[in-house]
């Protein structure tokens, strides 16, 4: 096994303001850093991309702590360990994480977890077995709390957490309609993905296609947008409905502030709650969510979609691909040379 | 006993754009009529004052139909019955239910409850022990959760609901902070109601005193006011917290559309919900709440505060001195002679 001697990573260097810019991080070579006693060494393959990058970008309170500036950019991803010094970790090892924006990842062996590709492939574990999969599961099932029957609503519903989210209604026996932007990921919503049906924003008036497509109100909205689209599900929930507040993309790179839903006294009207979630929070629960999920992708219930960008030069301009809704299903940097 | 024969009523005019104005409505004589089989005649006492009655003027969806145009304008009141053809109901009944803006109600015996003297004062029916105390009760213990040693916050503090609130969430064991606008209402809540602390949303900076007096967070956000304070209620939020949405007074007579929360990711951050509720919901647990407010009343744990505005052609303008947060606890019309 030969190991580079050095490790190519993006720092953060500013604070962005709106969209961010190639200058905001630095991306420079730096020696590979050998592991101390407990830590490992890891080969980066892949990294996931997430909206919530921008977020993690800016200072001040929120789930988890901003990246300093100088630090390395934070990322998840997948790679193999190239060298240990923890009992648990060997040279060989596929290991996913938070390895960060950069092509060696050397850290705490035990902030590390062991996957197994005779169960998926290296890609998955970023995608539907990732932090994508527990968000969908976790916030759909135990926030969302659907039942057989009901109507499950969707944005972003072509994008990472969105489509395994409309698919897992399905499999609760949900009626589900996706929100995204343009035919052609209305298209894959409905075509491959199996949704009941899918509203073009880009096309559609949502508020009035919501009401056609959910003549009983919505009784779930998975929301990953915010914007003008929460807003027009406010206005069509059903009684006691449950709205999972995810993400909000259409507002991460607003430079003139949030803007709020103006519907929100609908939670009143309808006896609804809106209500936050961190995947974080169901880390013990996550061995049993992927087991399901693994099970469901064998019995071909769930496909897990994935866009592979190469290069770990390409960050900054993949990243913005999810900002421009660019993507269908996970986009997924890939670092390294295959497992 | 004497019947008068006219009955000087409020139906509605107009709906409103804004701040209701008197010639939003029509007062004027008819008749009493007589009850039909079924039905009693109540010569009517005292009617609430409710925010929620500028909501019931507008058109459009909501949790109960809109008052029509030239219907009576819905009210909640207590009154006297004088003349009965439901079995139930004899001559001198106290009686409470949505008797209208008017002196005398015909209407459904089985719409109406007795009430009894003997627990309460006829007011306290159409505060503590009315709509007013099962709306504090209800959206506080079963949508807000509070539990002892947890901090709850509620705005309009010094209002009819919120001064309820407050004080069953310190019976609970709490800690309460109430938001309310003037030192007056202010020294209202802390002295006579045994509040923690309050803070002056007029004088002060509701975030900055929310930190200082909530510095753990705050559990518990009963809402009955939207806007800034919402917002300002969102960016101090503990983990898990409650917002109870009760109302938002702050929105309902405004021309310009309503300001949405723009912090409300911050239910994200903290794992927080945003619930609404209505309090007719729980119409078959109001004697269970009555029984313990009663209670509470007897032992002097809780006063039901009251402000009687006389004579039901001052209704227009009674009605405004809510949306100036001009009353301290309950604000009630009286219309016809004591009990």
């Amino acid at each position: 096994m030969t190991i580079a001697t050095t490790n190519r990573r993006f720092t953060l260097a500013h604070r962005p303001v709106g969209l961010p810019k190639r200058s905001d991080w630095d991306f420079a070579a730096e020696p590979v850093r050998a592991p101390d006693a407990g830590e490992a060494l890891v080969e980066v393959r892949y990294l996931s991309l997430d909206p919530a990058m921008r977020g993690w970008m800016n200072e001040g309170r929120s789930y988890i702590p901003p990246v300093e500036i100088g630090a390395v950019m934070r990322a998840f991803g997948v790679g193999r360990v190239v060298e240990s010094r923890h009992p648990d970790l060997a040279p060989g090892d596929h290991v996913s994480g938070g390895l960060g924006m950069q092509e060696y990842a050397t850290l705490d062996g035990s902030h590390l977890t062991k996957i197994d590709l005779r169960v998926a492939p290296l890609t998955t574990y970023v995608s539907a077995l990732g932090g994508t999969g527990m968000t969908a599961y976790f916030g759909l099932l135990d926030v969302g709390k659907p039942e057989a029957g009901q109507t499950v609503v969707v944005s972003g519903a072509a994008g990472a957490v969105g489509s395994v989210v409309g698919q897992i209604a399905k499999i609760k026996g949900c009626r589900v309609v996706g929100i995204a932007g343009g035919a052609e990921k209305c298209r894959f919503v409905v075509d491959e993905l199996g949704f009941d049906a899918a509203i073009d924003y880009k096309a559609e008036d949502v508020r009035k296609a919501l009401r056609e497509h959910a003549p009983r109100g919505v009784d779930v909205y998975f929301d990953n947008v915010g914007g003008p689209i929460l807003d027009a599900a406010l206005t069509n929930l059903a009684r006691h409905a449950r709205i999972v507040l995810c993400g909000a993309i259409s507002q991460y790179n607003s430079t003139t502030g949030v803007t709020g839903p103006s519907n929100y006294m609908s939670l009143l009207v309808t006896r609804s709650r809106m209500e936050g979630f961190v995947v974080f929070d169901y880390a013990s629960r996550y061995p049993e969510a992927a087991r399901e999920i693994a099970g469901w992708m064998q019995a071909g219930r769930l496909v897990s979609r994935e866009e592979i960008v190469e290069g770990i030069e390409t960050f900054p301009d993949a990243l913005l691909q999810l900002f421009r809704g660019e993507n269908n299903g996970k986009l997924i940097l890939k670092v390294g040379a295959d497992a």
